[in-house]
């Protein structure tokens, strides 16, 4: 990964948001602004192909990268594993061989498997670029980009923000990758949420607090989707009881400075993380982050295409 | 929705044929034919995105909408339910929600609630057109207007006809929208079919008859298709015996009016509503409906543009 | 078909590999070439619509026409068989006539039964040109073609080349178009691998002999996929025992010559027909096969429209 002296990112996967350097974070940030706000489209020296090849269910995720695809003017070839190779027993590996071999330039790819990219990344046959559009219980840098935008654009900094996390954080890829890059960029981090959801290894990154105790004073409430498809017992919570307990009611939206922010990366299960209608409630940023997703892509992307020949 | 003095058609939405006004179908069965009969290709102020929601199976509305997309020039993204959050449990409402987020500006949705449509555009956030692709056992407004072509194109002229509905009225949501449109542009109409599937509501608009009473004198044979699935209990009809009673058999088709027409929504269940060889036969227009309804989807669709900013 | 005295060719349908000549079969594998070294974009005379309607499993096939689609600029549309009409009990015949009524001009086709293509390219209503991408266990004709285009890459003739088919010869569309074409071309043909998947038939192509007997003397093997999916039976051997008696193992690899090349269809059992570690070895055109594939279906396609108004 490099950054151009008049600030342009060029990469050459995006796998872990560990790759990327502040400057390079704040790079992408500022590209994905100007795709917002002026009418850029940039003009690649060829036609490229980008597939889209997910293994896990997604609409944000997976739609939002085909939009910016097409804003940028690139190829699309969607991929359906369920009527795919796949069940002819191929595995990932050859499957990213074959897009490789016929053409493709740029594979996004969501898998369930923590760490799929690396055999990807490390094969000498495979010249596609990988982006990864989430590994398991791993990273899902693309979501972390666009949650630092969308908190970049309401305060202009990172710097000495307070953030809370709250709720499932033990499986959730994006409070991991985020709780990494927002304290190497300067923030102030809590986590909150049920006990058994939350491991030890974070307090390098924050202070475990109650909900009720920081509520006030947080400029950043990131929820996070309790994620049923990755529990294995029954839930140990009732929708009421966790919302009550551990989700955004309207009186706490109430106790909430003016200036703060509600951030989810949705889909939201309404009435359990945050009532139903403050999902869209004026300090929600929930609609606005799936926009800068879009926004955000199409800097990760033509970062990608950047680095490519 | 509006009418310029030129006759360009302008729609914010198309949800039910209810909504347009006589002129406005006029202009709309106009714009397809000359879609239809001259090259147009009409050009747009921006690139616009349309994304295609099926959440029930379809070959022709959907992939005709999709031809007519491209034909237009317009970016299209396809959404498959089974592989999107909607399996996390992700309502329609936030579904489109995030197609809105992430810059589509049309949703052609089919969806098996009826009225599904209604929440949609009446959200403030929600900024995407709608167009209804069938909603449930509702209204089918892009089939309607394809008939309405097919039927003007054969006859220039909608005042006076004869027309006869056979089959499956009430589960057919094609045959509400049509008899309500066809009896306000002046046309007679006729039910025939099975009694248990005839309702007495559809007495304002038209009369109950015996197919044999009135096969030799219809202009226009409407079949509509048995539809087993929307059926709770098993067939109360072997197919030998709904085809000698209520189909168009080769004896029929020889009582008909040498002008007479015969439209089928499809798909055809061959041998039950018609019998397999008359499907391509010169009277029948089921292929052409099929053709008329990418044009007359283009010019549905150039409708909504014309209404966004 | 035709060939014009430049060398371009003019195909109708491409359904069987019996249908085309040797002249035919040349000009597409020097087109594919052509696209492969040079920056040819052919200018079409209007804008095509090509329909990709896969009714089995498939990642190479399937995309590889959909990215040489697009490199020719044509307008794709994906069919998804779990969520069309077919659902609803429409028939092959009738799916394919819908795509023609709504302006589809080519559709790329693979069903599981065998001929499935002849009614289609025989009905007077259907005006759709037909491109088989595998019928049943009948033929597969664009596999054939790259097949040829690989093995004319690496010799620069196929007259006198010594080529040995191995393994499930029976279930393999690929291996029935391959030996009758590359007998027809003045190659000399093999097969090996379990008695019981060779039959009597293939002898007046080729002679049966052992593996061991030829691999120090073949130019090019052939492997083919052991298909799971098409043996009724539980497999009669293991992976292991079909690795060391029919598969290519490291010692069997030593023993061949230095300019032999192998091939294989794939999507490759690793460890069955070829230990893993050989698919990227560099005797291997497997990986080139996938390349050559996309390269031959734009001459493929391009072919076809030739043929179009």
């Amino acid at each position: 990964m490099t950054i151009s002296p008049d600030g342009i990112v060029s990469i050459k996967h995006l796998t872990s948001m560990a790759l990327l350097s502040n400057d390079e974070v704040i790079g992408l940030i500022k590209r994905a602004q100007a795709f917002k706000h002026q009418q850029i489209k940039p003009v690649f020296k060829r036609q490229f192909f980008v597939a889209n090849l997910f293994f896990e269910n997604s609409t944000r995720t997976h739609k939002s990268f085909e939009v910016a695809e097409k804003k940028l003017g690139l190829e699309v070839i969607e991929f359906d594993a369920a009527s795919s190779s796949v069940n002819k027993g191929e595995t990932l590996y050859d499957t990213v061989l074959t897009m490789s071999a016929i053409g493709v330039d740029v594979c996004v790819i969501r898998h369930p498997d923590e760490h799929y990219y690396q055999e990807l990344v490390d094969s000498r046959t495979i010249q596609s670029a990988i982006v990864n559009g989430g590994d398991g219980s791993g990273q899902h840098p693309s979501q972390s980009l666009l949650d630092l935008l969308t908190i970049y654009e309401a305060f202009g900094t990172f710097q000495g923000l307070k953030i809370m996390i709250a709720g499932d954080i033990t499986h959730s890829r994006v409070a991991k990758s985020n709780m990494q890059m927002l304290k190497r960029l300067g923030a102030e981090l809590y986590f909150t949420g049920p006990e058994s959801w939350y491991s030890k290894s974070f307090d390098v990154y924050g202070r475990y607090v109650a909900l009720d105790e920081m509520i006030e004073q947080v400029d950043v409430l990131m929820l996070l989707r309790v994620q049923h498809e990755r529990h294995d017992s029954g839930a140990s919570f009732s929708k009421e009881t966790y919302h009550a307990q551990y989700g955004l009611t309207h009186e706490r939206y109430k106790w909430m400075k003016d200036t703060a922010i509600i951030m989810h990366p949705a889909p939201v299960n309404r009435g359990v993380e945050i009532s139903s209608d403050l999902v869209e409630a004026p300090r929600s940023r929930i609609t606005a982050q799936m926009t800068n997703g879009m926004f955000m892509r199409m800097a990760i992307l033509e970062a990608i295409l950047n680095g490519k020949a």
